[in-house]
């Protein structure tokens, strides 16, 4: 009963290291140990006592990890680790390409089902809790219209879209929500809202010596895709200052729900978080669902699930009863 | 499969008249009939050619109805009738008694499991979305604080209590959160809150003819349970002013869990919503549960359960692979 539930965490990253401090705050996992592509001996955990491994010898570990955390990218790494892990572990990642999203959960799900494990993909909060609120939002209320704003919060990939700029030595870009759009949504018009009025993009960049700026800054914001179709503002600062200023990882964002019920009755539901580390957070939602995958392989539920088919209460380490008395 | 699923109504107040307005937009679902302990000939359904009948004769529909709405009062109605009629047949209530709700749990489980139903208990917005929210925050963020702040909104059991004063012809009650104490909050201090600091309350009273408002309004400010432990203003209104002003049921309320993740960084989680009508937003998440009430009882998941054990993919019209494509 009082059994442990066993981690590990593949890849040790900003997210892998967000992991291992949530682990820390939950009595009822035991972390087994950290797997890296990268030489073993090169990586720091941050708890005393945490055995690092390398990730071709995790075969090894089947009989010892309940359930394996990914800590890798999306790009790179999850494509082929999702898939291939879930073949040996129960496993939760936080795979956020959402248009390859199908084809990863039928890639996993075979795989899953192959080596009878659970595998929960797709966790953490876009995709994950803001989907969550976007499912409550349409189905309590089939009549509205659901909006989803980002920010204010760093975006990796933007800030890497800058970085590439030539004249460029360093840089990160925000993501930040329009004050006036979410005003008109939280009035309940329901607006029609284009890319532009949804979101601005704010960038700071450090410049390579001689580099000139009023180029930097027209390369910036014409870019396809990720900024040609936003108002962007591009703040030209020192090394030292970004140093000081943009070395957090802050996020958050909104899912509204603007709906109408009975004769004309408006109706709003709105889900948001503000968060200082965003791969902390995202890592303990990584944990809460680590629990929910062990329990569904406990009760024989094999394959690949996402939060939209997870019993909120598998998230608890209370037991049901304890969850009606104190929660409900 | 695109069989609707058939649904009945067991009681005709502002619950039921919602849930009937709900049904109306949800395509896959379809109305079989009115249940009413008042004589059936007295009742005026909103829509055409919905049948009414005795609540007394309901046993002879156990065939034709696949989910029974309950939209009785927790008071005296849902202790009774929850057990006897999930004996009977799958049904989805609003059970709020959140003191009561374990040992509610207990007696309608028996009833379904016996019966082979399955019946979902306790569900609206609290006990329900909001139970969701304290849930995920702690679940999510173990180290932190939940706050749940109601309103601004119109408060049934208050305003049943300001009516029992004597010299109190008619009037209503509004639970106020403290804007100051919602600011604290969000701000990520977790502060400690007595009862009188997190919400204040507002009645508007029509008096009877020669009553003396100083008398009322030190009986309603003083009254134990219900107002002493608040800050309390009355306003005394004519009864026109009290039918044009204030016969609608807005309502509404947050959900705030502040936490704290690695080294100290503070975690914002935030669920509301503002509601035009109370009773027609409960009535629609009653549907949307109706609809997972339906597919757990055709799975073969018998006895009872809350929103905390309902995956919530079930809630939703649209296939697994639907929502993955369109919603995570």
């Amino acid at each position: 009963m009082t059994e442990k539930i066993r981690i590990g965490i593949a890849g040790y990253g900003n997210l892998g290291r967000g992991v291992e401090m949530a682990l820390a705050r939950s009595s009822d996992m035991q972390l087994v140990g950290i797997f890296t592509r990268r030489d073993p001996s090169t990586i720091e955990p941050m708890g005393p006592d945490v055995p690092v491994y390398a990730l071709d010898t995790i075969e090894g570990f089947r009989d010892r990890i309940d359930v394996l955390i990914l800590c890798g990218g999306s790009k790179n790494d999850l494509p082929e680790q999702g898939p291939a892990l879930a073949a040996l572990f129960n496993t939760v990642d936080s795979f956020d390409t959402h248009n390859k999203i199908p084809e990863y959960f039928a890639a996993v799900d075979e795989s899953a089902r192959a080596g009878r494990h659970t595998a929960i993909i797709s966790v953490g909060w876009d995709p994950g809790l803001f989907s969550l609120n976007r499912l409550f939002g349409e189905a309590i209320l089939p009549e509205g219209a659901t909006y989803t704003f980002w920010g204010k919060g760093l975006s990796q990939g933007h800030s890497d879209a800058v970085r590439r700029v030539p004249g460029v030595r360093a840089g990160v870009q925000y993501t930040i929500p329009s004050a006036a759009a979410m005003e008109r949504v939280r009035s309940g018009e329901r607006p029609q809202l284009s890319t532009r009025e949804k979101h601005t993009r704010e960038c700071y960049v450090v410049l390579e010596e001689g580099a000139d700026a009023k180029a930097v800054e027209q390369a910036i914001v014409t870019m396809p895709d990720y900024f040609a179709d936003y108002d962007t503002t591009v703040h030209f600062i020192s090394e030292e200052e970004l140093r000081r200023d943009h070395s957090a990882m802050p996020h958050g964002g909104f899912v509204i729900r603007s709906g109408q019920t009975g004769a004309g009755s408006k109706q709003m539901m709105e889900f948001s978080i503000k968060l200082d580390s965003n791969p902390e957070f995202t890592a303990s939602v990584l944990v809460a669902y680590a629990r929910a995958a062990f329990r569904l392989h406990r009760n024989g539920e094999y394959g690949a699930r996402t939060v939209l088919d997870i019993a909120p209460g598998l998230l608890s380490p209370k037991s049901p009863a304890q969850l009606r008395k104190e929660l409900l």
